[in-house]
């Protein structure tokens, strides 16, 4: 078994180009990782997502917990053999989605209690309940349980939500069952403050994790705003570690926050847009079901290969999209994905050959 | 381009196994046609349904007519290039879904007016159109445009419809524009009267076409009834042609008509059950979300090859299908369409052995 480790191969400028060991194989990065909410990447097989080029997937606990359960999962051979996806995983601590879908919260320093969103149970979730269920899932990469601070939130607000994450992240360590090859990530808040970001990070430093994740953000602020705290956070957080921006985002976003020093990304857009019908090529996204596409019978990006745009028209895609065919959803996630892996790919080469700031300018202008 | 024919390779009792030569290749019969009612077999790529076996499918004339149109379909290269599938596909005439799906219909000697059951625009079907849309869709097997009659029926109401249909089936015949390798059937309709399935299969021989279709059955009648229908239809069609049922249906309906001497069928059940969660096995159906599976980790059929099977638990399928998840919808889908296929591959072997007998005793040995 490997040990947990980040090598770095190149970097230019922030932006570095690399590699994570772990006990389900290696992660390069930047690395987008598609998301499996429920043990599913939704409409696609696994095989079908590693040959989209992705290393590694998502996986939520806050859906795994209340279904099938992490304990179920646990006595069926850990996540991985559940869902036959043989790669890395990583899994969120389900703080977040607790705040999004879980219905009559209670948030105390002991932990969240709350009632599934599917069936009304109630349950606790706790940084050492959260480390018990990420360990039960098996996940390569665990995530420590924080409290994500809504925005927009005052420096007071925040101040006391990033306070709680910071002495959560602390219990998250000692509750962390250590095994070779799997890494456990701290997870910077501070909303849009400098001083509380730089608290965070120090906090979390001096606890010491396998990787940095930026928390808070992808929230509603905005390209800007996002990009301005990367610019003062990134530079907080040990070079030597990964670098995880959680929920990011659209392409533009990613390209962005890897100049800024970004080494992971995960997001639902590529997944959650292509069963609604929007598609992301080389020159911008668009929606299938617009009308000019009706008789059009080119594919919806030519140099693509996926199977989407190598064996279909756009005229049928949006045929399936129009009738509501799954194998619609199936052919425009596997595109949407595989132009995901695909950037993530070009990102990794141009950083490599040193041709990172043309890449980007490249991309800019591609995207008009 | 090879000529539309068909050859018997060998025979035991009333079965019969061989093959039909198409513009698209070779049909191996008995043959099962999975449904892909909007130019798509639901949540399975083209060659997921090449793989579990199947030579051929199905496309709805209704539901292409209305969306995308048969025009757009021709505009686009066919219904072949446009859906990616490049082996045979039969068409159906669009009658049966016009009487189950259309609103306002009104029937006439010249056709059958209605309303689209998706916005309400008005559309006219008859044989001459009916025959026009196959065309413009490419379909190998083109059917002829009749009424389905309804059951039950008295005698009268049975021989009026069916009186009409032989009318519809003669001028299908004249509008029909033949090519190499393209071939069109007549559909003996009768309801469960004896003299009436003679007056109609003789009218149809007289006008002759490629292949006979079996129609009017699998309406609710029940299995008893279809088998006393086939068995003495079958023997009223030419030898030398196929013999396709129409819409049929479970494995036993199946393995019941290929004895009576049936030869094609095609039935929407193990797509349609797929996805609501039911799993055809050696060992009869079951329903996939049966508390009893909840913790099962052994596959839907030990012996099956499929990827459902060969990658995934019972427990996770369950998981899948009850978190509505398009993944379950996928592997139930192509589990059922391999078993049927494995089913056909089965009976074929067993026939070309003159083993069918002990096949059938075998099957309903399995059915319990």
């Amino acid at each position: 078994m490997p040990e947990f480790s980040f090598k770095i191969n190149a970097t230019e400028g922030k932006a570095r180009t690399g590699a994570i060991q772990t006990a389900h194989g290696e992660i390069r990065t930047p690395a987008f990782m598609p998301v499996g909410t429920a043990a599913t990447v939704k409409a696609m097989l696994p095989e079908s997502v590693k040959a989209t080029g992705a290393d590694i997937i998502l996986g939520n606990t806050y859906h795994l917990m209340l279904r099938p359960t992490a304990e179920r999962i646990a006595k069926l051979g850990g996540l991985h053999k559940f869902m036959n996806w043989h790669g890395p995983i990583l899994t969120d601590s389900g703080g977040f989605q607790v705040m999004s879908l879980a219905q009559i919260r209670k948030i105390k320093e002991e932990g969240v209690q709350f009632q599934s969103h599917i069936d009304g149970s109630k349950h606790m979730l706790s940084p050492e309940r959260s480390m018990e269920i990420q360990h039960l899932l098996g996940s390569d990469i665990t995530m420590i349980f924080d409290e994500c601070t809504p925005y927009p939130a005052t420096h007071k607000q925040a101040e006391d939500s990033m306070g709680l994450s910071l002495r959560w992240a602390e219990r998250s360590k000692n509750a962390f069952i250590k095994r070779e090859g799997y890494g456990l990530f701290g997870i910077v808040q501070g909303s849009v403050y400098e001083d509380l970001r730089e608290q965070s990070a120090d906090g979390l430093i001096k606890i010491g994790f396998d990787g940095y994740a930026i928390g808070g953000l992808a929230v509603g602020e905005g390209q800007e705003v996002m990009f301005n705290v990367l610019d003062y956070t990134t530079p907080m957080l040990p070079q030597d570690r990964p670098r995880y921006l959680m929920g990011v985002g659209k392409p533009s976003d990613i390209v962005g926050a890897v100049m800024r020093g970004v080494d992971m990304f995960d997001c639902v857009l590529p997944t959650r847009s292509g069963r609604n019908g929007q598609a992301f090529t080389r020159n911008g996204a668009i929606n299938i079901t617009n009308s000019k596409y009706t008789d059009d019978a080119t594919p919806l990006d030519a140099e693509c290969k996926c199977p989407a745009c190598t064996n279909y028209s756009k005229a049928y895609l949006q045929h399936l999209v129009k009738s509501k065919e799954i194998l619609g959803a199936m052919l425009m996630t596997w595109h949407n994905l595989h132009y995901y892996q695909d950037l993530m790919a070009g990102i990794r080469e141009a950083i490599t050959a040193g041709k990172f700031e043309e890449f980007v300018e490249e991309f800019n202008r591609g995207l008009h």
